[in-house]
């Protein structure tokens, strides 16, 4: 292959280099487990396996890009430490990977993140550097940071080592579930959307893939539909993981290899997570409801197949529930 | 064996009565899996295994013993249907099983009890009787109900039927994972910790079996010292579930095989199931963050041991998260 992405230093990755990634990140990440719902197969029409990520280590699929990028780096690099900028599950991820090769690890991250953010990057051994909520201060602070460490910078999503690693999902789920027909993953920066169409791409050219966004947040959706990126400027979703923007490496598989991108709205998403909550027992973030979301709302599309679904993530505020605070402005 | 319960017409069931259970019941019901959590594995000190029947078909392992007691019927019997009364899991999992078996279910119920509990139920297609909010109406109504329709009465837990049903969890689990040193159930009437017994006791004696009771419901806990059954009058607790007394045929199984119940307060449940919603990534009900609560709560008696922790189900009201309110409360 040695086919070079557009407005990039990058080279597409080969599977071989996917299946290189799994070995590499196979001491520090789950095989997490496929689900199924009698009750949402009923109630879709169709087969849904659920791809448990949220039962992955440190809570998020964000686990296998950064622990394929931490590992690997060659020892020297790896000695100066890894960096990023983020406020979500990345955040942790590296810090889980950098802290699992014992090197240093700083997270750039606004002053008004989550302090539970903050702690769980503190807990894995990580250092948070606060930074004012917006994107000049963050860059300032992010170069300082780089620029006195000598520091590795991992990028939350549009960097092909973290791509590659998270390529790795879709291909357990793929020798989980054989003879899939369609894949639906939540599509935010693209990182995870991206592995999917990398792996599957090579493995499985058959298997339809569909990303699942917000209404409230679609760029992506009209990215494709223009067929350039298109950023927001400042979207509002609760699925809080799916604001970013893509970026010219995950435009690329985006582009080349996403049939469609379907959109939920808020009411919708959040319907979806409360009801997997009740039905499923397990705890996702509003994130990975967008997929269940689209699958009801789409039924025409999904009826009578089988489809993977990826639940990116399991680390919600569980004092801050969307339907328990939509209850109470219902009451007010 | 043939040996006769004290204060009973029942006769105690052998190890050959559980694998029959099973086989029968198969069809009906999930192997749950086991889920383990480094994260509780370093918190306690103890390797913990959690049998997982919030995954359980209705949401809770009260299916195993409804489907043991509804297959179990002769066509002639099982004609007439089948009575409960409960308002909690034992409602839904007997329409549940009466449901596959093609039969009539019927569950009186509380006029009062929650709605969604009242909807499963006809969701499983059983018919639900109302009375009043006390012992004598129920009696009343239910006696009413049985001489109408002849139906057969399955108790929630004080019924061998059930408790051999119940028994075939602890014979998964003893399957899954080889060489426990203990298991730790929750126990209210003690249906699913005499099941517990009545295997391991046969199959693994050297396994140390606790049970885990809320402080505000802890009837079984002061039985256990005084050598015989204490009801309470109207304990209260989150652990819905935990409420009920003892009745002779489980007592058999405490009073013989348990070797200690431990009790935590409602706050140490709360916040051990809380706990495991943040760190497992699963709903469990408060009745089964019991265990949890006492490992953590006595140390000294878990550390370094193999631990399997029954995981009872995980049918809960959204709505109304313990932790929630108790925050709504400290801040008015």
């Amino acid at each position: 292959m040695n086919r070079k992405i557009e407005n990039s230093d990058a080279i597409v990755p080969s599977i071989e280099d996917v299946r290189q990634a799994h070995e590499r990140i196979k001491p520090y990440i789950h095989q997490t487990p496929i689900l199924t719902s009698s009750y949402l197969n009923e109630l879709s029409g169709a087969e849904l396996y659920f791809k448990c990520e949220n039962f992955q280590k440190a809570g998020a699929f964000k686990v296998r890009g950064a622990s394929n990028a931490v590992f690997g780096l060659s020892d020297e690099v790896a000695s100066r430490g890894v960096a990023t900028h983020s406020s979500g599950n990345h955040a942790l991820s590296l810090s889980y990977a950098a802290g699992c090769r014992g090197i240093p690890c700083t997270v750039v991250m606004p002053r008004t993140a989550p302090s539970a953010k903050k702690d769980a990057v503190l807990g894995y051994g990580g250092v948070v550097v606060e930074c004012e909520p917006s994107t000049s201060s963050r860059e300032e602070t992010f170069a300082e940071v780089v620029a006195r460490s000598g520091a590795e910078f991992v990028h939350p999503y549009n960097d092909i080592r973290v791509i590659t690693g998270q390529a790795t999902c879709s291909l357990e789920l793929n020798e989980q579930v054989p003879n899939l027909d369609a894949v639906v993953a939540p599509i935010g920066g693209g990182g995870m959307i991206s592995g999917t169409c990398l792996t599957l791409s090579n493995v499985a050219p058959g298997i339809d893939i569909f990303a699942a966004e917000p209404e409230q947040a679609d760029d992506a959706y009209r990215s494709l539909k223009a067929g350039h990126i298109i950023a927001d400027d400042s979207p509002n979703t609760i699925a809080d993981g799916l604001k970013v923007p893509l970026k010219e490496n995950t435009w690329h598989f985006v582009s080349h290899h996403v049939k469609d991108i379907q959109t939920a709205s808020e009411a919708e998403i959040i319907a979806a997570m409360k009801l997997t909550w009740q039905r499923m027992k397990i705890i996702i973030e509003a994130s990975c409801a967008v997929p269940l979301a689209v699958i009801l709302k789409n039924p025409e599309v999904y009826r009578d197949k089988r489809v993977g679904v990826i639940i990116t993530g399991g680390n919600v505020d569980m004092d801050t529930l969307p339907w328990i605070t939509t209850d109470r402005n219902s009451q007010s």
